[in-house]
């Protein structure tokens, strides 16, 4: 069975594609299951953000939430790391 | 004379209104004047952003960057707290 | 009355004083009173950090929470901003 | 050769283990080789915390950080994500 957990999802994005931003951010609005903790936004330089979304929830779900910013187009770089698993944690 | 400081600019506004998060996002990037170390994003609920970005450079600077914020569209709430200002710090 | 409003705390301490950091980070975990969104800090040079604190709770359990940082020896700056008020935000 | 790249770190640890979040911090401002872009801190209960490290730098330096990090006793987790890597990045 699937169990809590902590994720942290990497993205890096060129902001001026348009419509992008607006589709990430719907995309972590929009996502009932997860429960999206923070997301820190980096200015790399003038075209290019680094993204991190932490969240947490089952993994199963978090497994979605990913597959589901994967699916978003012109996106230079996605990346999900499980934190941690587990009752002992959460 | 104006003086190095860092300086935190906190926005509240709803996601939804399209258009607002690319103009945000833009902004953010163009800003060669002031350097925007990172900017931290909350979602509050289904429809509203807390977002708040740190930035450091001379004050002045920072002032003509918060104006720039405040003037988009659609915003419900821009303040800017200047964390500290003088050479003892920076 | 007192309502529910969304604070940002913004913080400048140098981490060399030993305790420090540890006592902030006490005194977040303890806060049963308003819940601490997430914490962004960031390391403006070899001694000095800056550190943003975005809370959600009643008006005057963040102002509490604030006093009981603002306690804390050793810090350069704190400062609260109250990003918002009222039942059209939260 | 190492190339550039953007890493992120992703650490659970107990804020009650005495002097860990000192030695925490230490780390992250003694690290001359890479650049530490921000740090997100999030309190996901009254014990644990879940910390997100963004640094950039070669990637052996990002390595060595990394390593330095892992070693420190009493994490739960520690996990480093090579967000991208490549001079069309960065």
């Amino acid at each position: 069975t699937s169990q809590a957990v902590v994720g942290v999802v990497s993205l890096i994005y060129d902001h001026h594609r348009r419509g992008l931003t607006d589709k990430l951010i719907e995309i972590q609005h929009d996502s009932s299951d997860v429960k999206i903790l923070a997301t820190l936004h980096i200015h790399l330089d003038h075209d290019n953000c680094l993204e991190i979304i932490s969240v947490s929830g089952l993994s199963s779900d978090i497994k979605k939430f990913y597959s589901h910013l994967k699916s978003v187009k012109g996106l230079k770089h996605v990346s999900l790391t499980p934190a941690t698993r587990g009752k002992n944690i959460l």
